[in-house]
Formats: structure tokens, C-alpha cells, sequence
């Protein structure tokens, strides 16, 4: 995982735009539990993430960008979607709110590795911002979780899951 | 999964442009393996999806879809995609063939859901229908395989992927 800057700078806008998009479509799904608390909180990091695009956007001007894969930069899809036949799915807020900390870890660990691997100074210090920016999200999701009842004993003895930041 | 007409051809819609994208993907990724029969294999697939796309639009012109969540389409993430750091990946041509197989598997199992789950007569039929052109896939991607090296003997010890359809 040795990056240009281009080749950074193309995950790091596809990553905050694909944050984006499922964050409103977590927001769409709270509004269909009627849950307004954990809705606003998944717009307003839609917001985020769309305000983080276009700052690395920006950065990124005159600076052409690598096409990537949809793989290099999705978010998981949730862990208890589907058997092999099945599409449909609702989630709670408490697993709504646990997918997305997967998906910001996950781009936090990303971002740590780049950091730690690259070379170029300029990528260092990018990526340990960017990765500062993902954990202080997961930081946030944990207190959303803390608030936000469970919906099975099964599910919260998943520690797995919480693995510190 | 009891749909509507309207949800189940936003359904189809959706697996199809999904598939068509990712398929484009593969054959680019084919390309940077060099191996050109592959290639013309995911560019014909992903034009035949994009043609049962336009040919499922033309019959839902008129109605009203619902707007889909990513994750009730979406092509499943390569199994060897990512520890939790990695994002990059270079697929062999064996591995692309195998995980557009799955993907076309599940599509599949899911058209046969709906076939047998569905009151409506012209659901029944329209995903009877579309099952039966994953199965046509299913089969082409196992002729593919039969004459792509496999790259270890790990991976074509793996039964599982292999099931029969």
C-alpha cells in the first residue's frame, strides 16, 4: 500500500463520498423507525463527510486523479443483510449506529496504515489527520451506542464489535 | 420479500446496473492482467446486463419506483478484498470469474424467492424469467472457469463456491 498523493487523494475523496451516501441512507432508515435522535445524527455526518469531500477536493485541483475500484473504497455491507435470497432489510438504531463505527474503523485503520507506510511527507501528515477525523468519529458513534437501547442480549455480548480505539 | 410490481422491477433495475458497473471493473481489471479472453468475457457480460436493464426500464416506463438502499442490490465485496487496512487488489482472472459467480448465484436465488414467494401472476413469471438468465450466467462464468488456471491449490479445493445449480 504505497501511495501517490493522486492515488491517495482518489480514496480519500471516494471513501467521504461513499460515507456520505450510506449516512443518508441510514438517516432515511431512522426516519422509518421513527427515530429522530439517531437520524439527525446520521445527516449531520452525512454533512461531515460531504464537507470533508470537498475540502480534499479541493486540495486535489489540477491534480489528475486515478479511477478506482468500488471495492477500494465501499463501505461493508451490513453484517445481517441477507442470507444468499434475501434484499430486504431494516435496521435497528442500535445496528445502524454499529455498522457505521465498522465502516469508520475499518477507514480508520485505513488511514493509520497509510500514514505509517508512506513516504512522501505530505501523505503522512494527510493520513494522520484523516485518520484523526475517522476516530474521533468512532468516538462519537460510542456515545451514540451508549444511549441507544439494545435490541437483543445476543447482539450486545458481540464484543468484537467494540474493539477500543 | 412480498413485493409489489414497483419494488420488485426497481429491484431487477438495480442488480443489473450493479452488475453491468461491476462487471466493467473486472474487464478492467483483466486488463491490466493481460488476459484478453477474460476481459471480452466481463465486457460482454456487463453490455448483456445493461441490455436487460434498458429492456426492464422500457416495461416499468410509467410506474412510479421505489428508491432502493445500497446494500438490497449490491454486488458482494471479493472475499480476499481487505484485512481491515487494505483496500487494494489486483483479482486473477480465476478469483474475477469465481466472485462474479457468487454474485450471480445470489442474484439468482433471489429471482427464485420472489418467483416462489409472489401472489402476483406477472411477478411470478417476470422473476421466473430473470432467475433463469442468472442460472444462463452461472453456467457461462463455470465453462470460463473450466479453462482458467487455478492459481492454488487451496483455492480449488474451495467445494463451497461451487455449488451446483
Amino acid at each position: 500500500m504505497s501511495y501517490t498523493l493522486p492515488e491517495f487523494l482518489a480514496h480519500a475523496i471516494a471513501m467521504e463520498q461513499e460515507a456520505a451516501d450510506r449516512y443518508l441512507e441510514l438517516a432515511d432508515m431512522m426516519e422509518a423507525h421513527r427515530n429522530d435522535a439517531v437520524q439527525s445524527v446520521f445527516r449531520d455526518m452525512s454533512r461531515f463527510s460531504e464537507m470533508h469531500r470537498d475540502s480534499i477536493r479541493a486540495r486535489a485541483e489540477g491534480i489528475e486523479l486515478p479511477k478506482l475500484r468500488s471495492w477500494q473504497y465501499r463501505w461493508r455491507t451490513p453484517p445481517e443483510v441477507g442470507g444468499e435470497e434475501g434484499f430486504d432489510y431494516l435496521l435497528e438504531p442500535f445496528h445502524a449506529l454499529k455498522y457505521a463505527r465498522g465502516n469508520e474503523v475499518r477507514s480508520m485503520k485505513y488511514y493509520r496504515e497509510v500514514a505509517k507506510e508512506a513516504q512522501d511527507p505530505d501523505i503522512k501528515r494527510l493520513a494522520a489527520e484523516f485518520a484523526e477525523e475517522e476516530r474521533e468519529h468512532v468516538l462519537a458513534l460510542d456515545e451514540w451506542l451508549a444511549k441507544t437501547p439494545r435490541p437483543s442480549t445476543t447482539f450486545a455480548e458481540d464484543a468484537e464489535s467494540f474493539e477500543p480505539v
